[in-house]
């Protein structure tokens, strides 16, 4: 966050203090011995210094705008360092993609073994879910860049301000047009959280990965000891606090959301005081998205894949049972019946215990006439992803065109 | 929060030092110049204090099982703070309604006038909810009232504990059944938060009638100037900023539920790191309602009634006309048929802007021969009240005997 | 919707029909007795009518890209939808401004009168809001316009198909980049549903206004009878029930939002079944949203306003005093000076039970000698609103000026 | 749901007619030719049959009132439905828990292997769990049992009625105590959502364990075919769908919930039109908990574990670490330095690939003199569930005593 900024940083939590702005006295509370908001104490800290002539700073402004002045200044601000966090794990997980051309794993779905991929294709599968949030995020400050100041309280301001120069002197698209939207309504920061919440719903999704690939069952991956803790009780536990964390703080930044749009809900125009409570949620879900992102960031830079493991559970499980399916499909078998001959292979192999790459062409051709030695070209890990030569399949060729075409 | 407590006060927001704890070493993390948590450091100092012995605080005890006792004496510290929070505002409910025992008001549906009731009523409803909230807290703070100290990490404590002593020691009602739930299980946090939050409705709804009834369409009450506050731009204001609040935080409390629902959603057993995020949320949704039951109860003691309005609105808009049906019912006529002509006279009434308490006997005979003289006992504010003489009614009668009832 | 797409109308609650799909029988389910799903349906009509053949329907075809190929195209139909929905709403508030540019209402800020707007104005902040809901739907529409045709199960299809081409074939604009995240990632729902959410905010604002304006208190408006219902036991009420059903509604669309949050949470890749949850939620906010900017739509047609109610309400309540204070400052007086020097002067107003416009210039100069006659000009409901004369102002030129640059 | 209640039973999605009630005609409107809802409706039918008499129906009763009525007895009837379901859910854990007394598994910390505990204990965490479900939701059906027959619309009823009597007819334990609560209020159904959420939320734990111990990395256990699901694409494989599923649901109700909360949020007094918004939240929410619950029973019936890969996985990792620090600490070396000394026996160990139960009491007594031959009764899993002799730990003589316990 920038100096100017600081202005702006989170009240303290729910205390009577802050529900209890000091009384209203009919006077103006200048004079008062505690300034009301920050933008009263910048006031008075002028009138000390100038004069009287500092009580001029006010005039054609309102509190009612000022305040959504600074948090558009905010949004915008932060809005570019979410970006800058996301094309940083982006990166992350570019740099090891390109290391990890080689590596096979299972691709899963239903959280069981499904056919081989590349472990760079399953980590460009993030980068592109990245890409969306970054525009997400994108639009969001696109949306928020357009100056409030000038709409006075409510309804414009009494003083011919030029509200444009105004707009373009603190660098926005644009000014607002119409006055009681500018101070009633608070949709770009419905709109900055919600992306926050998707781009959290994306590192939960690889920070819960983290976790499953780091477990003994999986065994794909561990954590350097500085990117893990250990247990006080179990002295052998090395646990991946980090990735539980932001896989956790996905409720958090939703539950920011929920918040705000209850706020908003039913509120007449114009300002109520109830918009006060945008302010927590807004900086609680853009500290807890920016934090996360560099620390998934970390978790992709450090960790370290185990290839053997990979490869052997990409073999196990009968991943290549859709490669026979295929191969008799493309022989002209209608897709159903392929699907159905080698449901019935499958179930022969399990029987004795091997792999259906293990079975002799006798034995497939029991099952099916349209079986050839070629077959067993497409049996194999390396076989099974070159068929996915499609775009965006997993087949080498194609997932070093997608990292060809990633711009970091 | 007694002193006690303040040793599981709230982290610092998201930031990296939280989601990185001091890397795993591989010897026990106590020698390291920061300590990993407050656990850690409680052993710290006392070896420090006594030498090598303090080591042995550690003894049949883990993380897991000690952060649990701590969050179970916060939940019951607090939950007994929060009943006590809400008797307050009972009483100070009460003790308007007592006051308030002549004051008629419009009764509303659909933010339309309905029926007259008296304000004592309308302040008693809060008194009921309050009171189903209390009980709700009791059975919250009821089932956290257990004591999960010796389930060690995840499989029970190693040493031979006597789990019901110490449970009795901590004051506790009981020892856990199950080591894993007991580790595991963030349920008594999820209940007490879901408790607050429909607290929080509650005072949303009061809040928001304080809204209402100070605005100058309303005009039923006023704030006191130490409890409203004024306009930077238009001197005449006085805002309830405090009610606004009060409202916008049920927000606050329903995003923290959220939170803790989704940060428990689909974890696998035992402890994971993850529940370390349902501290935030807990302590967050407490002191919000704890904060906004005290405003609310000085908001409810402070308020400036407005007799004449309130009973100038109750009279207004044909607010007896159910009382002319109800009439006609009493006489035996259909009660869809009384309905149906009471409609009629309504309507008649509108077109020349009177009353229909306003109607002579012989107008409201042209729509049923069986009004009589003594239909204008009910047509008056004070008739329709004592007609609602049923257990719960609005009749001054029943209104007494509910205040009699009270237990404060 | 087109029916295209009725294929994927919801299906039915929440039944153990639905949890356990048809079990594994290890040989495929076309010839079982009840088709597993839409796409098994469509396959098992097409063997029915043209034989064996049909069972190539599913060549290079999954499920899992088929289901999201669907769903891409239920969001390009119903998002444009939704735009045409939000530009007939925004028609209607157009339409009305423009016949109410004389009206003048009381603005509010804390449900407190303020200062005085055009009617007009009002109604043109809500047309702002709903011109970002457009603009916010059409980029959600804009990133699902993706195909993920050929992403297979999750590898990518085994068959040489060109999925630019089958994009193109089904209208996309393009092909998805990586067959992983094609079948597991479901942001653009988030986001559409998400988009709704804050239409919904905005709807529940605008409903909100309109069930306080036709209270009793406010009378600032009435709906006509066939959009309001009646009471079966108070013939006399007029209920705004669509009005409050739209307010309501709002939550529905937040909850779809926080379930499939929920439901993503921590998913690993590709494909779970848990993504099928997606679909009621979809559907579910897309047609509550449908039809409650339908029904709001509706209701500003029908709205009736009191022009003379609005009048009178905005010239209470010392609106007009920020027109003072305003020219003393224009006179040179700091803001905050003059702010003390008006708040003394509506004190006195208040206690003489006066409007300040009431006042005469003696009594005036007893604040500040720098009144003179001309400040009358300024006290007057016409004065003030031409004294907000900046852009996005209410002064009338400002509000003419902003209809003429309305694109409907 | 008993018949009767099948009146109340969820209306059609957000619809047009849903939102336009049939308009005011100032007149009733039961004479029109479609009656407004299902109150009207009996009574038309009534009317039909019995003629004009059919009309008294209504007397002494408001839709305000009978509404709430029907909703308290459908939560009474269905609160009773899920405690049951719930019954049958502990009732199939504790006969798995019964057959499995002598299955050990390895218990997870961070989903990371940390001591071996029985699966009986496992399962019965489960137990533990529900129960304290069953205790919310039999609380909230205790606070639901009041009825609010004879509230009228919001002031009482005109007619002499024993509202007492009327309860206890209807089978409530008691009536309620003030009218406008009666009809406002709306906190038994979020209390009763809100015990529906943290059943979902366990019940997400426990079939996210599923997927994970049906896993082929896992392996723990497998699904039979009528339990599971399989692929068009690949015909190998066998998903747990169910259990997918009822994971997912978890975020509906999840979602249910915020939707009522924020329906709630901020109304006034009494009965207002949103509150017709509580059906479709809460007709949901029981539906799908009802059905998770008996889904996740079969679940557990049907689930097959493999004892083998249970104890293989128990005795892999290092879980017997624990019990070589509580040796040396009964022994008395302070926890820490205990801990500290068994790290290092581990690091060695790893690097020696060998577990810590295969090192010589030689090598042992290397890093401690303290280590006896008697150790190595310590460090097996049996001797490690022994050592867990505590109140709710895993020792299988506590799971046995917890098992005698259970009361189903």
């Amino acid at each position: 966050m920038d100096e100017g900024l600081q202005a702006i940083s989170p009240p303290p939590l729910a205390g009577q203090a802050e529900l209890f702005p000091p009384p209203f006295t009919g006077e103006g509370r200048v004079g008062a011995s505690a300034p009301e908001d920050i933008h009263m104490f910048v006031e008075q800290q002028l009138i000390e210094k100038i004069g009287a002539l500092g009580g001029k700073l006010h005039t054609g402004r309102s509190r009612n705008d000022q305040v959504v002045v600074d948090e558009r200044l905010y949004v915008k601000s932060v809005g570019a360092q979410l970006v800058a966090g996301i094309l940083a794990l982006e990166s992350a997980l570019v740099t090891r993609a390109r290391e990890q051309l080689d590596t096979i794993m299972p691709g899963y779905t239903h959280t069981q073994r499904a056919q081989p991929v590349l472990l760079a294709h399953h980590l460009l599968a993030y980068v592109e879910m990245l890409r969306r949030d970054g525009d997400r995020l994108h639009d969001a400050v696109g949306r928020a860049d357009v100056s409030p100041l000038g709409a006075g309280a409510l309804a414009g301001s009494g003083f011919p301000i030029d509200r444009e120069a105004l707009a373009r002197d603190l660098g926005f698209a644009t000014a607002s047009a119409n006055s009681l939207d500018a101070v009633a309504d608070r949709d770009f920061i419905l709109e900055l959280i919600s992306a926050c919440s998707i781009v959290m719903i994306h590192l939960s999704r690889l920070c819960g990965e983290i976790v499953l690939w780091t477990s003994a069952e999986f065994s794909f991956a561990s954590l350097p000891d500085s990117l893990a803790s250990g247990s006080s009780m179990m002295p052998n536990k090395k646990n991946p606090c980090a990735a539980e964390l932001v896989r956790a703080k996905s409720g958090r930044v939703a539950g920011d959301l929920m918040n705000l749009l209850m706020v908003l809900k039913g509120l007449p125009l114009a300002y109520n005081r109830d918009l006060q409570e945008d302010k927590e949620a807004l900086f609680d879900a853009v500290d807890t998205t920016q934090a996360c992102l560099e620390v998934t960031a970390r978790l992709v830079e450090g960790i370290q894949f185990d290839q053997e493991k990979m490869r052997g559970a990409a073999l196990a499980g009968y991943t290549l049972a859709t490669e026979a399916a295929d191969y008799l499909s493309r022989k002209g078998v209608p897709f159903r019946d392929a699907h159905r001959v080698v449901g019935q292979i499958v179930a022969r192999a399990i029987k004795a215990h091997r792999g259906i790459e293990d079975l002799s062409l006798d034995e497939l051709r029991q099952f099916s006439s349209l079986f050839d030695a070629d077959v067993f070209d497409h049996l194999t890990l390396e076989g099974a992803l070159r068929s996915r030569d499609v775009l965006g399949g997993t087949a080498p060729v194609r997932v070093r065109e997608a990292l060809a075409n990633v711009k970091t």
